[in-house]
């Protein structure tokens, strides 16, 4: 039995690349075994908070799909940066250069854009033009003291078609041009994953992250006191497994089987 | 007198930023008093050289262009780091893919670009869409070692129309996606600073480095023992005079200034 699995309550899950491959024209497509894994989490009486850094689109929209594909999901159960970003904003009265996906956009509808005294980045995918990064560039240089917000930090994330930048690699093009350090909201900041703890109800002993991203999720998680699995779908990599600082409390092939190890060894308490 | 311009035999000449600012439909403009300061250094006997990062076109395109604004410069008096990578990929064997401008192509036409082996960014400038970084991203990622060789590593330079991203952002953006780090070919690279030094046959000490970049011109010449004074034009911004880690031989207002100074050293000595 996996030793990962004992005295769990609650569990974080990770979407895309554990529930899903994004991409394509339907928008992506679901994992093998994984839909039927998250209503046995469900069904199984465990706590269940879905925990993602997609930002290419609002919590609403982003449900919305998921249920498409077959998923049990509802918005109030999704922990996403965009909301928290806005929640951010709002608190510390700034005002956002906004460099997302259309998607996103109307998550900041309310959020006033005038006369920006920061620079919010997401997964902007096509956005990402050299005149949009440029510009964005231009707004951070010009303020006495650049404030750059990043809607997570991921590297790359998987499509049905191949690995895709993520909004890490363009904060970091953007912390190098004006020589300053992003604040991520987001994983891997433990605020983050301590947010949806605290609406579970739960410590940060009794949880279990599931996730693809071995610094994001795994890290992350780990940085907060949580337990944490990595699967070996989406952005997994064989080499994730021979990391020089990070590693995972368990490697699973999939959702569906981290799943079936968990319940089992709910059933075995 | 200043004494960064004692006993000086040699003078490289940064471009960009010194003698002139790119951008617009002429391709740039030469700054003002730049082309007789340029005369000046050839008639005082001084040793030249111009030691550019520039890789928006080919060195042969470039000279042309600096010609049309009314420079005296020719093609072997030019330190560009394409030909120094056209050279590193032939003497090491690799293979490239191309993340560069379209008038910087024509650089490597002989160059085998089958099967690539590596990645060699230049200033791509608009040809850094989302889909050529991407596409650049997933080519190293698919390589067992991935090597990454960027053709200099500035933030930003100066155009007419205002400040752009340089193919540094663009380095580290790759580096952070893919966990690697780039070779540099051009400044601030040492190699790059005494090639150039060679082809005068001269000594880092008898050597002067003008430019408006702090890191990569004045930070790269002092790290060969080369003084180096920062013109305030082009990139240059005030916080440049206060940096924790580099602090220039001489300030100077432009480059018609500093080579007042210098001859009148010269002519004292």
């Amino acid at each position: 039995m996996a030793a990962w699995a004992k005295g769990v309550r609650a569990v974080l899950l990770d979407v895309s690349g554990v529930l899903y491959d994004s991409g394509g024209p339907a928008g992506g497509a679901a994992i093998p075994g994984s839909i039927e894994a998250v209503s046995r989490i469900r069904g199984s009486g465990l706590k269940l908070r879905f925990c993602t850094n997609e930002s290419q689109a609002t919590r609403d929209h982003f449900v919305r799909k998921l249920q498409r594909f077959g998923f049990m999901i509802s918005e109030e159960e999704v922990t996403a940066p965009g909301p928290a970003a806005k929640k951010l904003l709002k608190d510390r009265g700034l005002r956002p250069h906004l460099l997302v996906h259309d998607d996103l956009l109307p998550e900041f509808d309310s959020t006033d854009k005038s006369d920006p005294n920061c620079v919010v980045i997401g997964d902007a995918a096509e956005n990402f033009s050299y005149q949009n990064v440029n510009h964005a560039f231009q707004v951070l240089l010009n303020m006495e003291k650049p404030i750059l917000i990043s809607l997570g930090k991921g590297r790359y994330y998987k499509e049905t078609d191949g690995l895709k930048l993520d909004v890490g690699a363009y904060m970091k093009a953007l912390e190098y041009a004006c020589d300053i350090t992003a604040e991520v909201v987001g994983k891997p900041s433990p605020n983050f994953f301590m947010s949806a703890l605290a609406e579970m109800g739960v410590k940060p002993e009794e949880a279990i992250m599931i996730g693809d991203d071995l610094i994001n999720d795994i890290g992350g998680a780990q940085s907060c006191g949580i337990k944490a699995v990595l699967v070996r779908t989406g952005k997994y990599r064989p080499t994730d497994e021979h990391h020089p600082d990070v590693t995972a409390d368990g490697y699973v092939d999939n959702l569906a089987l981290a799943v079936d190890i968990l319940l089992s060894s709910k059933g075995s308490q």
